[in-house]
């Protein structure tokens, strides 16, 4: 019988990155493809995730494909409605890929699949309750209560990005204002040191530079970081989860945005002399935790 | 054998009320005391507290009280944590009272309180997934998910009210600033009333006015309703619920204050093309939900 495959594929804003994992989860091949841009067809979308799925492939097909998106999925998990950062409007994309690859394909929420992947093998095994932030291009966020990820009345639950943390401010692609991805996220930290540097960076140069000690790069991961901090002490007053899990690409950095984070969030919540402040701790499948939970998603629900 | 009743006692900011209920649910009393302020001494509390359940009694003595109280209780309901309105800190409220009246007594959050009267009597009826805002003195919160109040990993979900909604804002009683109650609030309706007049009035003065046509009244709840609708958006990006069920004090002003919230809620909604704006309605137990909920707490758990 054929060793047995699972394919995950994180759509994001700038990048289309694939895994293959083995039935225990681990990652076996990596991939990935450039994204078309917002105002691509659809079907160039398409393609992206196609070609990155088919670079991870053994020489057998993977049993199933999962497909891990930011914005907002469907509660049925049939159709991409809408996302600052992607062309699909209320496509169905779970059908397109799968008429596309002939496989079983299962389409989430790229936050609500990193949380299944930091629950399954990751930060929070274990966990009862726990807060998933995603920082990449933008913020995806999940909510874990009893050990599941709250979904929502329509499946739309956890899109933390786009509560508003600035009255009238900084205009964000998705229409309004404010919004905490505006300040929190890929875009946030190229459009600090943008401001002072005059020039731009884009998010591995910024990092690259704050690892060798500039103390621009460090103070726009500060900015970011204390941000993080600050919306999370909502969400923590919100929920009162046992733990905060950072994921996506710019969690990558670590301490440089999680430190600032945990002091904001200490700072920012309401009487912590009365009550605990959670951990906030890196997700342990890293950037690719999207990816990797399409794919465990895949394998769980076959 | 003697007709069973119970008492519940919401213990807010600015006074004390209490609620006798019978075995199905019908409010048959009620009563208030003032609170003794922030300052008083935490015997001074309780002393209202007595008095006010004691206010309600019938010939015979109820069979358990309920307690609701604003801010912070332990997740084993004995315990009043910290608050920003009152002077309990750390206090074992549960057991004082019992002590001093005999009965069986059930503590938690005020917003807890008014969410269960509102799932078993009110609004919420069948509901699987709710957010409950009670405006007060502050604004008290609770989310109800798969029909049940989640009380988070420390009881403490649901505290929205000091989630930061402006960067270096209002300065906040909890020692923050910038929290959502400094903006929606029955605090908030009389400084924006007095910074527009140049003189105090206490909301109930504001509502009357409003009610009478005054502009300023009405712009006054059209402020903070506008906060109300901001602040639950973010919210409903949060957790995805069925309905948002407005109640507290302050909510008694119906649509002066719900019809700005409505139009705020829509407004600052991520991708409403694609998605529903969950109902916001009026809790149907009133200003005395959490009184109510606090009895009917105690009636379920006996």
């Amino acid at each position: 019988m054929a060793r047995e495959t699972w394919v995950g594929v994180d759509v994001g804003g700038t990048k289309v990155l694939a895994v293959r994992v083995s039935a225990d989860g681990e990652v076996e091949a990596m991939a990935t493809r450039p994204m078309p841009g917002r105002n691509a067809d659809e079907s160039a979308v398409e393609d992206a995730v196609e070609l990155a799925a088919r670079d991870v492939y053994d020489d057998q097909e993977p049993v199933a494909l999962g497909i891990s998106a930011a914005g907002l999925v469907d509660g049925a998990g049939e159709r991409y409605l809408f996302g600052a950062h992607l062309p699909w409007r209320n496509a169905p994309v779970r059908d397109r890929i799968a008429e596309r690859t002939g496989l079983v394909v299962v389409l989430d929420n790229d936050a609500n699949c990193a949380a299944h992947a930091e629950l399954v093998v990751g930060a929070g095994q274990g966990a009862d309750s726990m807060l998933m932030i995603t920082i990449g291009t933008g913020i995806g966020g999940a909510l874990v209560l009893g050990g599941r990820v709250v979904r929502g009345a329509h499946g739309l639950a956890g899109e933390f990005g786009h509560m508003q943390v600035v009255p009238d401010g900084l205009a964000c692609e998705c229409g309004l204002s404010g919004c905490w991805e505006q300040y929190c996220s890929g875009r946030a930290l190229e459009r600090v040191t943008r401001v002072a540097l005059g020039r731009h960076l884009d998010g591995p140069e910024v990092a690259a530079m704050a690892f060798a000690g500039d103390e621009v790069a460090r103070q726009a991961f500060a900015s970011i970081g204390t941000w993080l901090g600050v919306g999370v002490a909502g969400l923590v007053s919100a929920f009162d989860p046992q733990l905060v899990v950072v994921g996506g690409g710019v969690s990558a950095v670590g301490d440089l945005l999680l430190a600032p984070a945990r002091a904001a969030l200490a700072d920012s919540l309401q009487g912590t002399a009365y009550r605990p402040v959670p951990p906030l701790v890196p997700a342990r499948s890293g950037p690719e935790a999207g990816a990797v939970g399409a794919a465990l998603l895949a394998r769980d629900r076959r």
